[in-house]
């Protein structure tokens, strides 16, 4: 078992919430992309705090039906005036050049160059985010009033860059519990300085694994910090076997703000991820939205593709492309903070605390009740104002612990969060009144 | 396939509405009943468009728990006042007898007449539709002015009718698809001169036969064009073996006016259908209302019954028994209108679509994402505004096409239309993507 | 059949309401407690009604986890001040002691004395009701009035209890019918003077056994006045096998009040009394609520333990615990009236209609409509304003009348009154146009 107690409620929010800010910060100002040394410096300043294992996948592999790209890495880039005056700087932001961008190094006129630049006009001041992985472009991003203050003139434009055999990058942790049931959390990795996308959540599934690392725990739980797209393509592909053993998943990225939260149910709709999710909004944050399977978003896209269809959702908390900051260079670090990361932080940890503990008990005196009376039940929980609701608890859980229903089935019913079932079966189970009856109903079956 | 596009998009709405209209303003000057040549004088005009059989079946025969019964015809009818002049007058308008009238004609008083006249106190203006088919009376029907009007006086009273040894007729044409499985369209031919109910089913069937006629489907068609309740019951009788191939059935009334629209699902209540006809609706026309079934209203009710329990709906602008003008001589043609014939028609046509291209394919590469972009499948949708959805619509096919999925499941589940579903899978197919993997799921199984 | 028309519909209310609010009165003063003469006296006042079995079980017999108590009775009970007076008499209010108080007669400070009382603050002129049945202890319960008017003298107490080997009784009648198939009726025979909670019950279902038992039943009726909770426990522990005869029912409390009505389901939730009880509220009283299951209340708690997960319910007017009232002085005769009462018991007789006459009917003319007309069936349902009613029942009957759909399916599918419905049933079935089909789908199969 995870924890004796319930794990979430053992949280000190303030302190793990910061803990992810600074890790989130110290990554924040390195260029990344899909390949590249910026993902190779990023997944070693993580693996300070629990053992990634960094796996380099070579240039033209083929990876179902993609082929790895070409390695891109940068050093430099800037647009001179023709007073050789930097109007625009790489070294200011990384967002300033388009991700994928061939390099290029040429004086040419201003109606030349602005065919490169991507502006944002009706967010004035602020960089927008853009890629051309599978076509070959160069661009600029900048602010439009940037923009607008280029003159007819000539511009020196340099873009450092190098696009070159080399490989894709991604890290991976495997915490090993007692069974081969996994559980898997996966972040992309492959954008530059954004912070809530997603800094917040490569910091924050760092700091989760290194928790479990420490721990017990019966499931097995895959960390993976890889490229969108092609990079949990590439994961899937060569661990097509070993994702059959995956019970359940979360994507997550947009973890740092102050929005949401959201999740996004699996293609199954109705896996135990998407049950116990449903389950922690609904008695802990009623905010919460719940939101079902569409085949567009992040990596859960490739994970519940039909031939995988694995039961793997998304949890954000603002949901992408829905807030102004988003793919734009105010998601920076102010937009993000240490008491969203702990939030974020506590609602996965309740999640694990239930696919780790739910599993059917069979009351072993299930015609009518038992005396609680006699067996000091009723001392156990106590005279304070929720012994009420504990000593439901103990009814629901002699009730419907027929072997048939699990503790989250209860806790459904009940409608009563998962941890006051748990902490009940755990008094009952004490007492004699309950024996465990297997986790068969109570899990997902394999994909 | 019916068609290489969706049929209701190429549709020439103003064109179709007036043609119907046309055929619905000729036939709607003819005294129709159960029987009779009124009967055949409509079919007759039908027949002009497309190749309608005409099936006459003796009084006498038993069809199930009925008898058919007497043919009846009439030539006219009036009613004369002491100085004789017609107060009432056949020839003004068919409803001014009681369908199945028996002959009469006498000298009577203006107590002894009114036991047999019929008018509608709280609509004085207009005259009511009365029938007896199967108790022996003869009546008039008119306004209520006209009753008013009516002096303490001796009236000759008219009723050139005959009630006689003959038949029944009604009208039929099937349309030959690639299988057997058939698509049922189903009027009833015996109202007399009411536009909406009935002319405007009559015509529209009469042209949507037309059209099919012209083209290839994959499923058969079968219209009849029958006198209601006795007609249908006839038609089942006769064909109890044949209509164990309907896979689909709509009974039609009222296409004309304004009202609306509402679809009263079949028995089974989640027939194809009656999913098709929902989802048209939700799409297309969000202000139609879905009904339950029922078993009171046209001849779905037949259709419906326990012995057969076919998937058979009924269609409507306006609901029977709703509006004022029903069943009275404000049901006129001014009722209906070229406008509303075309968007009812082009409501079947979309219904029709789905039925013919609702199938499964099963995604060529289902592990992970396809990349789309090198099989330029970005470009083949375009770059103008509705390329989001036409994208989205790919990703949807791609991710639920995985055999067991139809076309209309993945529609419903994107709550997108069927046709640009059904775009996205011939793209896709076309590229490669997708292959047929048969219709099981996509049909209804046999009744 | 029970009875030929609905019997609900045949109740003369008044005098039913009457008869049972006389009863309730005549038992209401009578201090009943878990066991003891007082619960013995009750049975045999309720006896006079209806030929109850009085069932005696030792002190000490075990009964699943738990064993009958000692039995305690009381003779009186009195606080007097230092003047003699007696400031608290049991005669005035045999709520003024707590059920299972120990014996006791002390002259006692105040102060000591005040440890022992129990009050209502927030209702200072009313009685609480309390009990100690597992914890030997001893108390008077009091107004706040009483309790602020104590001085700091010394008191005489005497509480003139014994609490001895002896029994548990309760009471027990079984109506046989026609089938071994078992409806359960029980309510709680331990309050004392508490009106609503729980003589209404206790009254109401001797009247209704003296009904039943004059007439031919199909089901078997069997009536407990046992203790709450281990009364109930019990009569299980002692009639195991027997239980697996229950297919229907309800438990009974708090039944004269003007609150309500609500219905708790039985654990399985969809058991036919769950349907049958939804379907009397909708149709009868659309104020009524229906609740889920939850495992706390009566003694519905004990016959759906998971050992047993009898179909039985729970039927109240106001909910125990939710009206200030409730396990008070304030619970007395002025708190119920016949009126309430009889809507009770007529409620439930319509309960009993439906669970007698529920039954699967197969149309014998299955295939299109029969015709109606010529077998009189219009004019056998007359022509008044209930007649397009009745004649929709008749269409609803026959098309739904497979051999799968129960009468109780199609009054819930058509939306109208079981009554109604068997009432079409029973016309169609004169005129040979139903047969029966068996019960099985019209009855919940075995626990």
């Amino acid at each position: 078992m995870l924890l004796e107690g319930s794990w979430a409620s053992q949280l000190d929010d303030r302190a793990i919430g910061e803990d992810i800010f600074a890790l989130a910060a110290e990554i924040y100002p390195i260029c990344r992309s899909i390949t590249g040394d910026g993902v190779r410096e990023t997944l070693r300043r993580l693996a300070r705090h629990v053992e990634i294992i960094m796996h380099e996948v070579p240039t033209g592999t083929e990876v179902f039906d993609w082929t790895i790209p070409r390695e891109w890495n940068i050093r430099d880039a800037y647009i001179k005036n023709a007073r050789g005056e930097k109007v625009i700087d790489f070294a200011n932001s990384n967002l300033h050049v388009m991700s994928y961008s061939v390099p290029v190094h040429r004086h040419m006129s201003a109606s030349e160059l602005k065919a490169h630049i991507y502006t944002l006009p009706e967010q004035p001041d602020l960089i927008p985010y853009r890629t051309s992985y599978y076509a070959e472009n160069w661009g600029f991003c900048m602010t439009h009033r940037q923009f607008t203050a280029l003159h007819d003139e000539t511009y020196e434009v340099l873009i450092d860059s190098t696009l070159e055999e080399g490989s894709l990058t991604y890290g991976e942790y495997l915490h090993e519990g007692e069974t081969e049931d996994e559980f898997l959390f996966s972040a992309h990795v492959c954008h530059p300085s954004l912070a809530d996308d997603n800094c917040s959540g490569l910091a924050l599934l760092s700091h989760l694994a290194k928790r479990l690392s420490k721990v017990k725990t019966r499931l097995s739980y895959r960390f993976l910090w890889a490229p969108g797209t092609i990079g949990a393509i590439t994961w899937l592909a060569r661990n097509e076997e070993r994702a059959r053993n995956i019970r359940h998943g979360l994507v997550m990225s947009c973890v740092g703000d102050g929005g949401g939260p959201m999740y996004k149910k699996s293609r199954r709709g109705t896996a135990l991820i998407d049950r116990a999710m449903s389950h922690v909004f609904k008695q802990h944050w009623p905010d919460g939205v719940i939101q079902e399977f569409s085949p567009y978003g992040y990596d859960e896209r490739q994970y519940c593709s039909p031939g995988f269809n694995l039961p793997v959702g998304l949890f954000q908390r603002s949901q992408f492309g829905t807030f102004p900051e988003y793919h734009t260079s105010a998601d920076n670090l102010d937009f993000i903070n240490a008491e969203n990361l702990a939030s974020s932080y506590r609602t996965i940890s309740a999640v694990i605390d239930i696919v780790e503990n739910n599993r059917c008990f069979r009351n072993t005196q299930p015609k009518c009740e038992p005396q609680l009376g006699k067996r000091g039940l009723y001392t156990a929980i106590g005279g304070d104002k929720d012994a009420p609701k504990k000593s439901m608890a103990l009814l629901w859980v002699l009730n419907l612990s027929d072997g048939s229903h699990s503790l989250l089935d209860i806790a459904e019913r009940a409608d009563m969060s998962f941890a006051v079932i748990q902490d009940a079966a755990r008094l009952l189970e004490e007492r004699g009144l309950l024996v465990a009856a297997g986790r068969k109903a109570a899990q997902d079956p394999a994909g």
